[in-house]
Parts: structure tokens; C-alpha cells; sequence
């Protein structure tokens, strides 16, 4: 007999069913109702649901719920599991234990450092955990070509190619939406091979309003996880986006989305939840999905609507449509929580298997990782020296006038300024000022190109840092205020494979290991976290005082981000997407 | 440029919009509001919603809507044409005036008369319809074998093929409940078919509940229509069913509906609607989808509630991600009503082309009818005859006790009676009873037999009925006082490619030809609805005093309605799934 089939004796009471959890309060996020019952487990599915009345054999297991809440393994519609900082068999450990059991992954920054190989190191890291991982092809593969050197590019053909391999059910986030609603060659050879498979297109649209939002949705997009004011997110509801309300290591929505609900006197079919990117420390401190449920309901949603966003309208979003409610025929992912208000999951089942229980994962790691976890990724054309970090005057001169990029507090957004700088055997001489050297290295063994750039106002005033972490092409950013701590702390990270460090006096403050793409830890949360704070601690000690210094150092590369960046290729004037010289007399 | 490049471009306000909506009143059934703003159309795609602000090119034509609400093209989520007795042109010209935009039919009929051929000449048919046509493949035909003789049988194999038929999205309702949930191997090999697609798998369930729905569900179909009752509703709809509630020639769901809805607050996600069968007269009279929304507001949903459910709830069951709402990027079928309580399609667009107005359908039909709709399917072994009416007695009797079909007043159910009737010139004599004889006659020209039986209680008191309207085998129903009246009805029908005929003392007192598979005519509404009242007026003059006099006639040979019927095979003991004697002497 065919396992189906046998799940259908099981549900009918011809043959045991696996596992009954009675005694729980089931929470029906299709009918919005909370009522008493069973649920009953068979071949992975849920096979019953509702009282139980005991006929037909005795079940394998029986679980006591002792009334706590029922509710549906949440789904995290958008997330990128690179920015957990762990591997994906960690992050799974950690996701699962908060109560997530079903996340759309993009990714867009290993797939930056390592092309299809990275994307299908995703794909096989995934295949074996207890966390349903689905895949979504990173659509914008470099972010910007021509101002940066990313270690692979996705035209139409890989995209078309990697939309084919299992698991995968979608294009991720189609970042470029201003070459999306002016229909560039590549935005619609992308989109193309997307609408032609006819799978599910996720958007990005920070701030596309009216027309532009029209024209962006036409196009083939119709989700957004980054508009955040009320009125813009009421917008895209109306216009039948799929919202992804986000809570994140970079601020929530939920304010804003429980005055939207309220309002609206319900929750949307296309209000669902993403958390996008959280750092080791808000997953530690804060949680996952279920952080985000609890914001939502702080913002004003019931429990129930919460919940229903956080599971069934995901799954029908990425029309997972064996997901997201407790219901017969569909897959035994659950969650038993003890209050709704503070929603926390107790005990986690995934495919019918207690996988989390307390709060920790009760699933051992797959034994063999794979072989991309043990390979050294910085790839350089010659071991970094002081000199790489001596950036050379023009001849004969002994000031030189030049472009500083200049950071403002507690914004991501960088501006410029024009200052004076002394020049000392042969090279600008930051000593004397409050400027750093930034310095961008290809680190993907394709060309060894090298960029710089001036910046001021990052709070660093000794020594130096260093990142493989380098959004979105992710080559070897190194910022400092000396050139032996820049050459101690890059020669760190190309030796460990990738990562953190901060050095200063010739000495190594902290090292946080990313041996994996040079983006993720193979440790467990638990061991990973007291190495970013220490990093982070390291960053402060040199000055960067910053709620979160390590995201200020990660984000000085983005070229998408306004006005300016600096990549492998120099200082980059966002607005105007092009290279600039930093001198200032010079175009 | 291609198409939907040009659709962004136009969305974007660089191409003119080909129509532009002033002044409408937006239902928006994904926010649950209503507000004023515009609807521009392009390439057939909504290209801008919401404010004008009259930039860029002028649109190629505006429409002032009057301040009258628009709301999506109402998706009809289960129907069958045939139900209709119009071939499916006749069909959607009357729809469409009803702002119904999408069908999702179930060929069951014309597939039980034609088999594979039957289903493709629906695709045919409704290829260039302004309608738009989905269509399930109907996966019990016949409803039960070895009781009947249908035109066809579909196993794994056939429902297979029909599966990747292009407008083919599922697998239509599942009847045989029973065999689900019994896995018996017909019903497990149509059913892994449609699973190993992936497809949807439509559901029929009267009356399961608790496990057996449970193991229904976990078989693969999990939607219902034939639920009614509230209790049940409720609990179709907590096990996560799509609940197509039902407003139909044979009642409505809605009263139940509305309770539920008011109960719950809102209206679950799996809650949908559908028409199921609807005769011609009930269609001139009350509508179609539009009815069903005004039954459910008098059921005590809001207005927006029923045209969600009524609307994208039914594109999010069936997967059609670009219809259900008035939004950018999805399909242009919208609807205009002067009124949201007394729901009424003043305009229609579909595709963004005008297609109905003030009720009426403004396209022309197709000009070439396909071929199949003018071959006469009523293939008999030779012309009827009166002798093929008379039911001949066992040697040597005078009188015969016999089984009969007792018709139960304002009830579909049959139960059985024993009488005894004499015996005249070696045949059993009716004349003197209230008794009429019954004889379906296998017409697809494959085994030429035919079965008798005995009926009381149907009203008839002189001359006889004919039928190729005969759920679900649709083989040649006659039903009679009188052999020489049975006989000049069936050869009416014969002549003309089937239908319905009343005949009394040599005359016919009405035809219906139904020439398409003997199911359904070419005429429009207009002129097909007369036909049908003077065919009820003749059954009515004949003695059968229902409501629905035809449909006393064409569900009298249907093997799975209890407790007994008649077949080409004989007297059918529908609850135990055999042919019985009509001698009550005999098994």
C-alpha cells in the first residue's frame, strides 16, 4: 500500500495514528476561531483535528498539550539566512526553536561571493535539515554591474536554469526596481525567464508610490518587504502587493501594520511576515518569527490575526498550499505555545517529528557538512602588506585636496565632503585628521582589483577593521587609520577563510571567523554570539559607538545605498552611478 | 517592444492607457474598502488604480463610471455548463450579463456522452469566448461502473492525458466519496494522477464529517459544494476545505453562510462561491454569480464580504493568480453596479473589453460553431418501436408482484414499493394502476441495452416523457402510460439529436431539442427559455405537478442518489450498489 493510502486508513481509524497531542486549544487561522480538540498525526501529516473520540486503534503516542495553544508552524516569506551569520544547519537550530518551521530563503549574498555553486551549496546544506527551506533566486547578481566586482553575475540563462532545480519557487527580491519600471535589458531578461516559468516574483520597492508602483507590478513584482510608512504600506495592500511586514535587525513595521489592521477592521489575504535579516544577537535576544508575532500583536493585531499572517497567508503566498494551517491533509508542522500574548513556542513539530521543544532544538546537525563549508573563499592575488593600504599622492605634490565620504550618525545614508590632506612619502597622511582609509579588495580570485576612498565621521580613530562581509559583492573591505592594523587584521581574515576582525597597535583585538563564503560561522548561535559581541565590543573600543558598529562597517561598500560608497572600483557617486576620483580637482 | 513591456510603459504614464475609468466607487476586496478613484486599462491588464493625476498622454478613451462601484469579475469556482441546456457560447453570452467573468466548469456530462471528445469540444467551444473558461477533468465517469452503460469511461490513463490539455487546471469534484475514502483502485489511480501534477482536486462530500472528511481530505480532494447545513459548513470550513457555498437551481448555502460568517466576524480564506447547476428558466429569473451575492448579503454578509468570497477568493482556489481583483498587473475583468445590496452587472469588461451592458452580452458569438455541435449523438440499435415499451411478464402469469420505484413527493430520494400488477397479451399491464413504466435505453451507440423499471408516485397519468437529459450516463430515458406515446417521444428525440418530449394520445405536446450531445441547445436564453416552460407545462398537464417537473425526469435514472433508480442495466439498489429483479420473487 502506498503511504498516502495509509495516512488515509490512519485518519479514517483503520490504522493508528502516529501521534494525538490532545488537550490543546486549537488555533484556526483560516476561521479565526480558538476552540478545544485533538490533533492527530499520521505519516507526517496532520490526519485528525477536533474532538477525539477513541474508536479505532490506540494511537503510537499520545501528547498531553495541557492546554496550551495549537497553532501553525510560522513561515517566514523572506529571509537571508547569510545575515544570521550562521550556516544554514545553525540557523535552522536556531529558527526552529522559535517556533519557525517554513522560511523562503534569497540567496543573494553567497550567490554575490560564489555564483550558482553558492546557491546550490544552499540548496544541498538545506536538503537534509528539519527546517522546510525554500529557495528563491537571487534576481540582482551583482547589485550594480560595472561599479563593482561580485564573484559571479546572474543574466536570464542562469536564472532560467537555477528556476528549474527542486526546491526552488521563485525569483527574490528584484532590488533593481528602477531598472525594472524603465524595463532595462537586463531587468526583463530576468523577469522574463521568472514570468515564463510562471512562478512567484518577490518585489523590493522602497518608496515606489502611484504610477511607478503600478509600472513596477506589471512588470512581474508583487511583493515588497521595505516600504515602512503607513500610508505606503495601505498602498500596496490596495494594490494587491504582497506586504511582507517585517520585523527586523533593521526596525519593524508592526506599528504600522496594526494600524492598517485595525482600521481595516481584518487582516488582508496579502499581509504576510518576513523577517529579512536578523543579526546573531536580536536572534538570541529576540527570537525569529515569533519575535515578529509578538510585535504584532503589540501593534495592535489580535493573536489570532497575527498568527494568521504569520502562517497561512505566507504559504498561500508562495503557494505552499500543504502549509500553513492545521488542517487534515496538510503537513504536521505545529506549535504549542502557552499564552497567545506572549506568543513563544514551547514545543515545535515539523513533518509530524518534535524537532524544538523549551526553546532549543531537539535535532542533532546533519553529521557530514558539506564540502563548501571547509573551502577558503578570499581568494588574493598576493598576501595584503602596509603598502596595500598606503594610498599614493600624485607626484610631487604635498597636500592634496580630496573627496571624503562622510558618514552620518545613526543613518545609512553617506554624504561628501571636499577636505585637505597632507601628503607623506608619497602618500596621503590621515594621521593628523579624523580620516580613515577605506580600502575594497576582489577578493574572489578574478581580477585583484583594489579601490579607496576617504571617510570621515565613522568614529574610528585607531587602528583599523575588517570585513569579508561586504554588501553586495562582498570583497575584502578593510577600514583603518593605520596600515600595518589594516594589513594585520586583512591577513587575519584571508588566513581563517572570511569574517571580522579589529586590530590595533600591531595587535589583534577580535576575530570573528566567517570561514564559510566568508559570510557565515559553522558555530552554533549559542557560540557564535559571544564572538560578535566581542567584535563589536572591539569596533566601540576604537571608537565606533554605535548600536550596531558591525552593520556600519558591512554597508560601506553598497553601492544602491545614496549618495556614496566606496567598492573594488573607488569611490562610487550613488546617485549618479559612477566612479569618481577622489581628487577633488579631478572629475 | 513586447506586450508587457509596453503594458509597464503605459502603466507608467509614457504610453497612453487604452481606457480610462472615471469616477467609480473601488471595491476593494482585499482591503475590505471602498473609495473613489480611477481604473486605467492596458494591453487588458489594469495599468493604474486609485487617483488620476491626469499626467502624461491622454488615455485613447475615458468612461465616466457615474459614481457606480466596480468590482472584480466574479469567478464561479464550480458549474456545469450543461446545467444550462445552452452550449457553452449561449452559456457565456448570458453569464457575462450577470458580471460572472471566469467559470470553472466541470464537463462531467457531455464527458459521460462523448468521453475525451466531449471535454475537448468544451476547450473548443470556449476558446474565444469572452467568458473566461477553466476546465477540471470530470473524474467519475461514469459515476458507477458495472451499474450503467455511460458513453465513456475515464480511468488514471485518460485523466492523465486531459490533465496537460492547455486550460485544464484540476481534477473536477470527486463524487465517489465513498471510494476515496475506501481507496478503492479506481478512485486511488484517477486520484494519484492528479496529485502526481500537483493540480487542484475539487471535492463532493454531502453530509461527511469527522474522520471519514478527514480521510477525504488526506486522499487529496479538499473543497465541497454540497454541504449545506451549518454545522457541517463550519466544520468543512475549520478542516480547512474550500467551501464552495452554493446559490443553484437546486437551493442556496447562503442563510447558513451568512450565520457563519456573522459568527466568525469575517469571511475565512477558503470560503468561495459557485453555481453548481443552474436551469435556464432560474438563470432569466434570478442571474447567475449575481444572484449568489445577493442571497449571500440577504444571508447577512456585508456586500464587500460577498463579492471577496465571490470574487478572489475563488481565483485564490483555483490558482489564478492574475484574476480576483481590481489591481495592477491582474487581468482587466471588472464589473460595474449601480449598487452594492442589490448587486447588478451594469457593465462588464473582461480583458478590458467592454463585453456586457444593461444586462445584455454586446460580443457576437463565433461565427463557427464547432463541429461536433451539429452531429446527432443519439445512436440507438434500431428506431423505438411501441414493443420496445411493453415489459413482458414470465411465462404463464396472469398477474406479477413486482418492484416499485415509489417517488417521494418534493424529494429526490426513491424508496420501493411491492405490487402486483396484471398481465395483458403476455405483457405487464399499467393501465389500470397509477403505475408508469420506465425504460432507459443505452443510446452511444455501444451496447444498444435497455432496462426497465416500475413507478409510482411521479404524477404522470397519461402519455409519456422522453429524455437524453438522464444524469449521468445520459442514455435515453422514457417514462409512460402508454407504449405507443413512449415510442413517438423516444423517435422525436432520436430525430433530433436529443432533448426533452412530451407526448399524449399520438400528438407531441412539446419538443426541447438539445441537439449538442443530446444535452444542450444552440439558442440563446431568450428563445431556449420558452421551449423549456411549455416542455414543463406539457409534464405539468401530464399530471407531474412539481416545481421543477424536468427535474423529477432527468434524475430518475442516477445509480447514487438513494435509495433506488433505473439504468440501461435495470432496477438499481442504489444502497447496496447491484441490480435487483423487478419480480419480487426474485434477488
Amino acid at each position: 500500500m502506498d503511504k498516502r493510502s495509509e495516512r488515509v486508513r490512519a485518519a479514517r481509524g483503520e490504522l493508528p495514528l502516529d501521534t494525538l497531542i490532545e488537550n490543546a486549544q486549537i488555533v484556526n487561522v483560516l476561521t479565526g476561531e480558538i476552540y478545544a480538540g485533538a490533533i492527530g498525526i499520521a505519516g507526517g501529516y496532520i490526519a485528525h483535528l477536533g474532538p477525539y473520540n477513541g474508536a479505532g486503534p490506540e494511537p503510537r503516542s499520545r501528547m498531553d498539550a495541557e492546554g496550551k495553544f495549537a497553532v501553525p508552524g510560522l513561515v517566514d516569506t523572506h529571509v537571508h539566512i547569510e545575515s544570521s551569520m550562521m550556516s544554514p544547519a545553525g540557523f535552522a537550530a536556531a529558527v526552529l526553536a522559535h517556533g519557525t518551521t517554513t522560511v523562503v530563503i534569497d540567496p543573494h549574498e553567497i550567490g554575490n561571493v560564489l555564483g550558482m555553486r553558492g546557491v546550490r551549496y544552499m540548496l544541498e546544506a538545506t536538503a537534509h535539515l528539519p527546517l522546510r527551506v525554500y529557495v528563491q533566486v537571487p534576481s540582482c547578481v551583482p547589485a550594480v554591474p560595472d561599479l563593482e566586482t561580485a564573484g559571479a553575475e546572474f543574466g536570464p540563462q542562469e536564472v532560467a536554469e537555477m528556476l528549474t532545480w527542486e526546491r526552488v519557487i521563485g525569483l527574490a527580491e528584484v532590488m533593481d526596481y528602477v531598472g525594472v519600471i524603465a524595463q532595462t535589458p537586463r531587468m526583463r531578461g530576468i523577469l522574463a525567464a521568472a514570468l515564463e516559468r510562471g512562478t512567484v516574483i518577490s518585489g523590493h520597492a522602497p518608496g515606489v508610490r502611484g504610477r511607478q508602483l503600478a509600472a513596477y507590478l506589471m512588470a512581474g513584482p508583487d511583493s515588497d518587504h521595505e516600504g515602512c510608512e503607513q500610508d505606503e504600506l495601505l498602498e500596496k495592500l490596495r494594490l494587491g502587493m504582497a506586504v511582507e511586514s517585517r520585523t527586523s535587525s533593521f526596525g519593524d513595521d508592526m506599528a504600522a501594520v496594526g494600524s492598517i489592521v485595525r482600521r481595516l477592521g481584518g487582516t488582508p489575504p496579502n499581509l504576510v511576515m518576513c523577517t529579512d535579516d536578523i543579526f546573531p544577537e536580536d536572534l538570541m535576544q529576540h527570537g525569529h518569527m515569533d519575535w515578529g508575532v509578538r510585535r504584532a500583536i503589540q501593534g495592535g493585531l489580535t493573536p489570532v490575526e497575527a498568527l494568521r499572517v504569520a502562517s497561512v497567508h505566507g504559504a498561500m503566498r508562495h503557494r505552499l498550499y500543504d502549509l500553513g494551517a492545521i488542517a487534515p491533509g496538510k503537513r504536521a508542522d505545529i506549535v504549542l505555545s502557552r499564552s497567545l500574548e506572549e506568543f513563544a513556542a514551547d514545543e515545535v513539530w515539523v513533518d509530524g517529528a518534535l524537532v524544538a521543544r523549551g526553546g532549543r532544538c531537539v535535532v542533532a546537525p546533519p553529521v557530514e557538512p558539506p564540502a563548501l563549508e571547509s573551502e577558503n573563499t578570499v581568494h588574493l592575488p598576493h598576501p595584503p602588506t602596509p603598502a596595500d593600504y598606503a594610498l599614493p599622492a600624485r607626484p610631487g605634490r604635498t597636500w592634496e585636496r580630496v573627496r571624503v565620504i562622510k558618514v552620518q550618525p545613526a543613518s545609512p545614508i553617506l554624504g561628501l565632503e571636499i577636505m585637505a590632506l597632507p601628503v607623506r612619502e608619497g602618500s596621503l597622511d590621515v594621521g593628523s585628521s579624523d580620516v580613515c582609509l577605506a580600502a575594497v579588495q576582489e577578493r574572489h580570485g578574478r581580477t585583484g582589483r583594489r579601490g579607496y576612498a576617504l571617510v570621515r565621521g565613522m568614529g574610528l580613530q585607531r587602528g583599523a577593521a575588517a570585513s569579508t562581509v561586504a554588501h553586495d559583492s562582498h570583497n575584502l573591505l578593510v577600514i583603518g587609520r593605520n596600515a600595518d592594523d589594516m594589513a594585520l587584521a586583512a591577513n587575519q581574515l584571508a588566513a581563517c577563510g572570511g569574517g571580522l576582525c579589529c586590530a590595533e597597535g600591531g595587535r589583534v583585538l577580535a576575530l570573528l571567523p566567517l570561514p564559510i563564503a566568508g559570510l557565515m560561522s559553522p558555530l552554533p548561535l549559542a557560540e557564535l554570539v559571544p564572538l560578535v559581541q566581542k567584535l563589536s565590543d572591539a569596533l566601540r573600543s576604537l571608537g565606533i559607538c554605535r548600536a550596531q558598529p558591525i552593520s556600519a562597517i558591512v554597508g560601506m561598500a553598497l553601492p544602491v545605498i545614496p549618495h556614496y560608497s566606496v567598492t573594488d572600483h573607488g569611490l562610487v557617486d550613488v546617485d549618479n552611478q559612477r566612479i569618481i576620483s577622489l581628487w577633488a580637482d579631478e572629475e
